[in-house]
């Protein structure tokens, strides 16, 4: 209700103009979200987005589209990963498996976006669906058998993913490893699990990484529009986060092999312990200002995007919101730690913190 | 702030699933915005965008996406406007002229979206961009010399808007009318002029509405994608309301010919008289309920999307917010018609209105 | 991100005034938002918010701030229920029971809001808080003995409502009705129960309406300011609707001793199954406009601020958004009737209605 | 559209408890916003409203409402500055000049909100109204002559600033300096003045600043409830910046007598020319990543909540919203410096930079 007095008056200003008069103020600008994730551990944490399609492949955008999207959305690295072995898949679109990457590098660098060249194997389960990151040649994975593609991109030293392993087209009931699994683990061919892929989470997934040493990912797998898919006024996109020891393609790649990763989706971090409460401790601050008879009075202040909800064994829970403060009474000598409701290790594993919060 | 905990809490409900946990919270719900312009005159207000690319010329988004846009932002009709003279501009990107609306066409109908066989004659200035809508074949209009474009067109019965006349890429220092359009005019080749377009506004434009008799139309020229453009949230694409017989095609067609069209842009409409007014009596009521001795107390109030400014003789003013209610006290036998600011006829000619409004 | 420029753009065209810069875009718009709901069966539905205090109890606004509040969230009625025993509860203000009534009239008058004079009986359980409405004179309400003042409520011919029952300061473990109310209740002193109160909610009260016929209400019982309680720009607070034959305070207590009212708190509609029935036809209405192997195509459009939930007997699902269409493939032959998920008649009692949906 | 499917998961998860269940995800979280703007020089810069009113004079709030509301805005410090000759302004309220701050202050320190005791000299022009802050007894400032009230404010240490100086309820065409204000400022009795209040601007009083070396202070004089007045989802209250050594009232004592203020209205800062540079160059980097034919390529990084909007000489103009990043390519040889357009100086005088930006 604020706007139209404003329009209105611009136009009163400017009227004398009869041939063209210009209305920015109708357009959104083209500016970049800063994503509020505080940096940790002397890591550098980049938000990056590894699996995504364009027209390419059963995309409906031109490569382009998702650097713009990524770079609005604030985030600092991208995969483009067009299904390699159905190309082209629709009717008057050419080119080959790299064109993708080929057409979407010029605009990448023009936004000082890190674009990775990247390509989806897409195969019937098992093995199921898997991203390729770093290839040198998307070709050269457009294999008939499903082992020669992964020979290949180990050749070209890629990072594996195993994409969306609970897709109810696939498995239906159930999220299950299979044998292969084990043995592109064991060959060195798989090195990371999306655990939540466009709107749905697979729990078991952290497991494997927790147990099995798989880097936590997340992804969203986009086909669509970001902007029409995900509510980016009050959300984001899922995404990965990867700490780095420096902001380039190198320091990515670095980060995943040494599985520095944690994986955001809605109001959740899946991720190590140890980064975890890295990034805990770098996000919130607690000033106690007071002591009465009901316990320590505190202000508790998260500096981040995300938002935390902390349980005490006896029950007691703190609800503390993104880009806040709040004020909470601890009860004495009651409360020692918290269960952080929203940091998850495993499937029944989340992050327990002691309080006054301490590494 | 609301969010976070509603997140957290559907996460304990399901936790039980280890396998795959459905989050739709994380993505939008796929719904039509309903607008809200009240159908007045007897005519159905249909919302009209007949100005937009694809990939299948400089646009960044398969055909799809403009059916499914257009229908997300609760339009009722469109025309995708390929140029037609550099088909295919694009690396990799075959097909014809006649392409992107075979490809929308099956999609449009599923979203029961009516989709206009339509195409962009692109020519240096004099004559510049032209939009040929309900063409039976777009490949026709392909030639070298444009007036046999303009005359394939009008054997095929289009409907011909001139648009963005004052392009500063085309008129940089005026928004000239040629001696070409006068012919074209005369030819019955010209019928509409966009007196809007994507985010520039030519007053100009306006008189030759009201004096030489052309639609008044807006509309957006998307080439990249509407909800990173547009701030939908809170505004709307340009668009033409057409005042339709039917919700038809042919209703469209039938009231474009007649001239039954209003631009809609930002917050101002422009437009014949008559539909203004009606537009304005249909949106607005006025309920008198006090009288005290600073003048007669009414209760204002707006049933549309489109906030309203009223400005009497004596400069009282009235800002009356789009789906509000204002209260307002005027003064006694002082006011006895208000300029609505934003309802315009010509570049200097603005709707008045009588008080207490009537027909 | 678009303001900005806006405000620098106003700033630019009027620089000119050194002494005094009016920025009434700083500033909200006093406006009246509209409620989307429809009136139906032939009654306007006014929206109400029957329970409040003032500083006159244990609020902390004047009591025309209450006025404010409802007229500018769009309600068309109030009533202000200072708690009635223990007034004046703040040192250094003074008045009697009638006073936040007698300050806020004049204002109520002026914004053409339906102002009705009340009080709360407020009383330790059993039997607990309750509002009566439409009283001559608040004071003769202040007596030691409970009954006495429900006598009294009786002979200025109040409707009288059961607060927040199952309150947990008053009914920790439970939300029990007494033999009180029974003998309340036959006596012609009990009318209505608050189904909601503020953010909490008492199925088991739905029965009592639906089972004993007491009227279905819901109230904010604002103490605190709305618009920092509620979050006025996505929600609402919660209100009673009430189905009036006239916008009158007479109208409003024929149709709340007639029990044609609909409790609305969050996205829950409470109240008889007539109502809950008429106001969802009202609301949607369903075009089929396609049918194929899968089923047939109906476009479902809301026109009411409330979302509905559908579920068949199948398991088959329908989201319906508020000012919303979607398109939805009935699948054939299967669905021949919805469960309306928020729309309740008793705590395990939902409305039902066939599909296509007919009266 | 996407928390309607959310509440009624809430229902259905929770719906076995059939006498209270709780729904807070309809009421807003208790939580302070952080606002982002950067310390710079050493200084902690605390957010500051220094006139406001409650209904122990004319406003309408009970005396706490204005910690509340100032805690979650995300101030650090207020002073309630209740009309001191008019008390009590309103029929049932009692108390003195003290008792709103006496009321306000245990709340007060609950919220960790440092709150000032102070009260408006309340005077027909000349010489105005005036806001004396760090009194110790407000009553003894109720006095018949205003020079007393002056006087006796000195004795307790007060900061005087002149309020509101251009409104048109006392200077209807002008924003004079009368005599008595020289007088004032000679005596000691002057040390700042608002060059905004609630929705207006004065810009001659940033001259006086300037050049007479008063404190730059704006303030929101608040009356009604802030929430309804300010859009605080998209804005601010005006509010005063203070540059202190402590974040105390101490610290804020004497940052105010050493000028260090900065007044924030709207996106516009106004203060001293170093203040604002530091500021500026706290908010803002700059970061060259590629140079190509038409210039320099800079990523530019505001991490403050306020936009800037550059002009250079030449016209260039760079608009930089709050919390965002933009790339911007600087004509090579051609743009040295820019003005920047919202941070004010004198009414004619705006902080110049250079670039890249420099200290």
């Amino acid at each position: 209700m604020l706007l139209p007095a404003l329009l209105l008056f611009s136009f009163f200003c400017i009227s004398q103009d009869i041939n063209n008069i210009q209305m920015p103020e109708l357009v959104k600008n083209q500016a970049r979200k800063i994503i509020r994730i505080p940096d940790f551990s002397g890591y550098k944490v980049l938000k990056c987005d590894f699996h995504m399609h364009t027209i390419f492949s059963d995309g409906i955008v031109w490569p382009t589209v998702r650097v713009d999207e990524a770079w609005a959305e604030g985030l600092d690295a991208i995969a483009i990963t067009d299904h390699i072995e159905n190309n082209p898949s629709k009717k008057f679109v050419g080119g080959d498996d790299n064109s993708s990457y080929e057409i979407a590098l010029p605009h990448a660098k023009q936004k000082n976006l890190i674009l990775i060249r990247a390509g989806e194997i897409t195969r019937k389960m098992p093995p199921g669906h898997f991203n390729a990151l770093f290839l040198s040649d998307v070709n050269k994975l457009d294999t008939s058998n499903f082992m020669d593609a992964f020979i290949e991109a180990g050749k070209q030293g890629a990072f594996i993913i195993w994409n969306h392993p609970g897709w109810k087209a696939q498995q239906p009931d159930t999220c299950k490893w299979w044998e292969i699994h084990t043995e592109l683990l064991n060959k060195g061919l798989l090195h990371g699990v999306e655990v939540f892929n466009e709107m749905e989470y697979y729990p078991i997934a952290l497991d494997w990484c927790d147990i099995r040493g798989l880097a936590y990912t997340a992804a969203s797998d986009i086909h669509d529009i970001s902007a029409t898919t995900y509510n980016l006024e009050k959300h984001h996109r899922p995404m990965t986060l990867v700490l780095t020891e420096e902001l380039s393609e190198r320091g990515i790649k670095d980060a995943l092999f040494a599985k520095r990763t944690i994986a955001w989706f809605g109001d959740f971090l899946a991720g190590k312990e140890e980064h975890l409460k890295a990034f805990f401790m770098a996000s919130v601050s607690a000033k106690l200002f007071e002591e009465n008879n009901r316990g320590q009075v505190y202000s508790l202040k998260n500096d981040s995007d995300i938002p935390f909800t902390l349980k005490a064994p006896d029950g007691y829970k703190i609800s503390l919101p993104a880009n806040s403060e709040i004020i909470a009474t601890i009860p004495q000598n009651t409360v020692s730690n918290f269960e952080v409701a929203n940091l998850l290790i495993g499937s029944h594993k989340k992050l327990n913190i002691g309080f006054p919060f301490k590494q």
